[in-house]
């Protein structure tokens, strides 16, 4: 901070917050109230809160939390955050997270109010370079998170097969993350269809798993804060013969990608070995990527793009997440979990083999 | 639009784009990515958005998608969208929700180069006003949503007695609401303690239920993108004398804030009709309010706060949610939901009486 010439950051959003805190609730649902964290440059961090969240954050350990009754429709906490931050940082330029990847959690004319008597400026991607790198701790957190999904996967021969509707395995596959230890399930994406899926972000539909289909789960379920994502295909009995030939083909550039992932690497060295076996390296799909960082998000920086060269080092936590075209426009896509060690990549989510699962049709 | 001189609305969070085309997906969950739409003040809204979401933007019925392969580190997305709002608003104001319980989903640093070469401006709370009035599709959806948390409530006894812990009532909680129809559990807060609990936002502890605890549940789930919002409270075994009375309190005050409530009423009269009973109108306390409107979001626009003098109207839907003190600093809450109609307030929650319900210890 010192080198980049701020006098303190200035952060809104629940994981910058809970980074410097361990401020945890699903309060954050709720969009009418603005919380602040002030870390200056010196001394610790000061939370300027709702009431409504003062209890939470003094057993989190904040020592200094100014407080005001939100919402007020009048002064919903910029008089109070101004004063703030001309005491703690009197005259000094405030760090805001700026770049890709992040938003100004508290509404624009307020930030423009409090713009006019302050010096905001961007936090030149501290709070980005701090976040990359995970503890052991978050990494037991991770690979807890990963072992959780990975036992409802399991089971989802229990819940999926010929005949069931999509919508229902949407809910009993959270429900089996919830019986196997998730907190809460804030992410579930999928598809089922013939030969191969037409896309990875719809809501589940009515209709139901159909023999000849490919089914895949994605899950970004939460234990205590942190998450996991990754996925699983499945086969509704027996699939048309691209199926298995394309499930290995993304296991094969999974493990690229696994081979690939150690510290000097590069996030787009690591996009360029799995897609040279997805497509011979000739195109970038849709969705833009092939994996990306993990954590107290279920996406964070970086990307596994060709443009970004960030650095791979120890304690980067990972998603290798291939995709490959099947016929009549249908995709696949694999993804994993893993972390940068100094000798190379580690599983955190246990890996999938070539084989596609197979359930009853 | 035209009235407040706006060319556009630009629109970037979920709840906001999903309003207006239906764009219902969980993707949002990552922030990687930042999705526009425009709204000109003639002709069909159009989407800027990033090409993994335009199959299923192009299913809503968006007929004019504008996208790019996101994420793109050096634009992603701002060329696009500038040279798209001087094509659809050339030299015209554009509208930005800016107000309370808004923000801008999208890094400030995109922000500013766009307001560099567009004229940004406040929505002029338009799309507040929009969307606090339901239509009766949406009511339908949230009383549905509303039905299948009091099927969840009812079997609480099946997960919660003296012994079990607060985190495994928590998740097998959310377990119940899936089987009852949820498609996903957006939001669980609650609390168990002897007498009362201590605060209303905090995660699950793995304290024990305690003969003697009051257990507070409160859900937003989610059934096809509308959100219910209310709570229930259970003692474990034999209370003290004071929370029976508590909870008939909070009834009463629920009952009144219902009886309250028709148009032409406002925001405040609905506050001032609880907190009389609850504490006959002496004070506010930390949550600061009694109440908000509910819908694609878990809290909506207005507050029940006595200086939120929104004017009730049909179709709006709101939550009650009266607290009181209970010996020892502890607090009750209860909360319902309930729509205006012509003639006064109907219940979307199948409301309380006043016996609490007893669990067993």
């Amino acid at each position: 901070m010192a080198r980049n010439d701020l006098a303190a950051l200035l952060l809104t959003t629940e994981p910058e917050i809970r980074y410097f805190t361990g401020f945890l609730t699903r309060f954050w649902e709720s969009p009418t109230r603005p919380w602040f964290l002030i870390v200056p440059t010196s001394g610790a961090p000061v939370a300027v809160i709702p009431s409504i969240g003062v209890d939470l954050m003094a057993r989190c350990g904040v020592a200094d939390i100014r407080s005001w009754t939100s919402p007020d429709l009048t002064d919903d906490g910029i008089s109070l955050l101004t004063e703030t931050l001309q005491e703690l940082a009197p005259g000094g330029r405030i760090g805001v997270p700026s770049g890709h990847e992040t938003h100004v959690r508290m509404p624009m004319a307020d930030y423009q109010r409090l713009a006019s008597s302050t010096h905001l400026t961007d936090d030149k991607g501290i709070l980005r370079s701090l976040r990359m790198v995970k503890s052991e701790a978050e990494i037991a957190l991770i690979r807890q998170a990963c072992h959780i999904a990975a036992r409802a996967f399991a089971r989802v021969p229990e819940i999926a097969r010929a005949g069931v509707a999509l919508d229902q395995v949407f809910r009993d596959f959270q429900r089996l993350c919830l019986e196997e230890g998730a907190d809460w399930v804030s992410y579930l994406a999928g598809a089922s269809n013939q030969g191969g899926y037409a896309d990875v972000i719809s809501p589940a539909t009515l209709r139901p798993l159909a023999q000849g289909d490919v089914l895949m789960l994605d899950t970004g379920l939460v234990h205590q804060g942190y998450f996991c994502d990754f996925d699983r295909n499945f086969a509704v009995g027996v699939p048309s013969p691209e199926v298995p030939d394309a499930h290995a083909k993304l296991i094969e550039a999974t493990q690229a990608g696994f081979a690939a992932a150690r510290p000097g690497a590069t996030a787009a060295d690591l996009f360029h070995a799995m897609n040279a076996i997805c497509t011979g390296d000739a195109a970038v799909s849709d969705a833009g990527r092939l994996g990306h960082g993990l954590g107290m998000q279920l996406t964070e920086w970086p990307s596994l793009i060709p443009t970004d060269h960030t650095e791979l080092t120890e304690g980067m936590v990972l998603t290798l997440e291939p995709g490959v075209s099947l016929p009549g426009g249908k995709l696949m896509v694999h993804e994993e979990n893993i972390v940068i060690r100094a000798g190379g990549a580690e599983w955190l989510s246990p890996p999938s083999g070539p084989d596609i699962l197979v359930l009853e049709g």
